[in-house]
């Protein structure tokens, strides 16, 4: 039998509803949201909406006021136990007189993991955690993956006609897929801290690659709750530095940062095969610019290294239903694979329709190549 | 304001329901269900089970007995009026005493649309049509489109990599699709009439082109009323005759049709490309051996002449989550495309997932090409 009750778990499931409020605006950040109950009675509700202000605790205590004392918070991350931009959210509690804490899941840094509770606990305030734990999970992948491996959550967007083309035999590429796909993208953008992509494709299609509120799907901006969008960073690989001044690129608003061997805003080491070091630019962008989510949009040779370096979490592959012909170009070159056991594996975790095009979500499966 | 009552479509889905239980039978015949009522009571139902054997309205009506008499007859189509291989439906209502007719749909063949319902008219009966018209048919997509045009309904089954890859660049290709994949294409071919493959595939597959018994999904063997399978024919091109004996297209039960232009099974005239006149293959197989729908199993080469003659009702696309680079064989070879708008245009109507895999259908859109 559980330890929570249904109302424990209908609780929890309002403050994940609220969490997600905060799923375009929190980055750094995670997503948290948090209901404070007094006698079966909800006295206070918040999430965190941006970093550097107010964590979720915080705005449920100070809409409960002296309602707080003696109340049950339900947080679904464990409450913070270090001073940061803000005061702890633990001794918050505590100084509130909150009486039981239950968290839906630990502070996935293992570095902290344990310690708000243990804060809480010391002060003599139960403590309970794990419920709807996979929710929870769900609402931060990118924060939790860069926590734990000190690397970025990776999605690969890439596109093509049904038979797997990007582009006609002769380069043209402009439209495969739909409006409403090229939309969808955005809602993408959005919700990462960065956007990486390559001078050659930035070049080639002139891309500005920054979120456009006029093409956010409603459902995007129903949860946002800013005036002003927030812009991810866009990091282009520029080894050979053919980024020039007059590209859409710096047209807009939010920060462009160049990575290359030297002269560049981030530079980083080149492997044996003279090309950049992704691993070490991807823990760069983990440890110095708190990037969780990576949106990557760039062309098949980047995607393909990406790949086969197994540092992509996420595809995210838009088909159009269109038939090109197999002369085109491929989503990719080869992989020199002889035997069909050695080709790339994925999982498909989603399929929507999007307009006319279909949206496939794999996750590769790098596990068959260990 | 409907002229058909809540009790009236109850009724018909029922007929529509009992003509589905035919479905992988009744072949060249179209799928017919029967609900006979009186004083609001079910009195007999049938449906049509096999071509050569009684119609759904004989069944239901020696279900009925006596009881037919002042019953109204609910069919999914039209009474047929002539005597073939069973006498008219209409004139054994007639007989009974069926006091009114409510049919799904006309006949689809012009040449004898509407006069059934005349026969049951001209005898009293009260005679409507039209109810759930659109589910009636979707019963038979492929009857009505030979009835109508002279032209087998044909579906075209493709299996490829995410990345649209249908082999290795040296060749291998088996296997790219899962199990779970290959059970649901027993169900289509289950379902045709006829399969259409060419000399190459066959040989370059061993491939042996049956319905067989152990492979079928359970969704198949329970609408499958017969002990013994029925064989689709197998009608493969085999302009060069480079089939031999030996291979397993032979060992199993079923017919094999060879094509060519002579010395073979179905001898049909060369374009001046030499190549087969597909189109005149299409009428022959429809006129002269029944078949309404075309189940394609081939390679690059033929699907695409059968696309670019727009003779393909529908693709089957099976997609496995895999990538292997786009150095192998693609669906096609070139279309020679040179502005995106001329590219194939289709449309998704379903997408399922089978197993891991992912099935599409997609219906060319022909008329953004006239």
């Amino acid at each position: 039998m559980s330890i929570f009750s249904a109302f424990d778990y209908q609780m929890m499931s309002r403050a994940i509803a609220l969490a997600k409020q905060g799923i375009y605006t929190t980055t750094p950040n995670p997503n948290v949201g948090c209901v404070l109950v007094r006698d079966g009675q909800i006295v206070g509700e918040g999430y965190h909406i941006q970093a550097g202000g107010p964590h979720a605790e915080v705005h449920a205590l100070r809409m409960a006021g002296e309602q707080a004392k003696g109340a049950t918070a339900y947080v679904t991350l464990e409450p913070c136990s270090h001073y940061g931009r803000t005061p702890p959210c633990a001794e918050g509690l505590i100084q509130a007189g909150v009486r039981k804490v239950i968290c839906a899941m630990q502070d996935p840094n293992p570095q902290v993991a344990g310690r708000g509770m243990a804060m809480l606990q010391d002060a003599g305030i139960e403590v309970l955690s794990g419920l709807l734990e996979d929710d929870a999970n769900a609402l931060n992948p990118a924060f939790i993956k860069r926590m734990k491996t000190g690397l970025p959550w990776v999605q690969l967007k890439m596109a093509a006609s049904l038979d797997g083309q990007t582009a006609l035999a002769n380069g043209v590429s402009q439209w495969i897929t739909s409006p409403e796909a090229r939309c969808d993208v955005q809602k993408f953008r959005a919700g990462a801290g960065a956007i990486l992509s390559t001078s050659r494709t930035v070049i080639a299609d002139n891309a500005s690659l920054t979120v456009r509120d006029s093409e956010l799907p409603e459902s995007v901006r129903h949860v946002y709750p800013l005036a002003e969008i927030r812009q991810p960073m866009r990091i282009i690989l520029d080894q050979h530095h053919q980024l020039y001044s007059g590209l859409k690129l710096y047209d807009a608003g939010g920060t462009v940062m160049t990575v290359g061997q030297e002269d560049a805003d981030i530079c980083i080491a080149t492997e044996s095969t003279g090309k950049l070091d992704l691993r070490h630019l991807f823990r760069t962008l983990a440890d110095e610019h708190q990037i969780n989510h990576l949106w990557v949009e760039a062309g098949a040779t980047l995607s393909q290294t990406l790949l086969s370096q197994q540092l992509v979490d996420e595809i995210i592959l838009y088909l159009a239903p269109k038939l090109m012909g197999s002369d085109g170009r491929g989503l990719f070159g080869s992989f020199g694979f002889e035997v069909m056991k050695d080709v790339f594996q994925l999982e498909i975790s989603d399929i929507v329709r999007v307009g006319p095009d279909i949206r496939i979500t794999a996750i590769p499966q790098y596990h068959s190549f260990v």
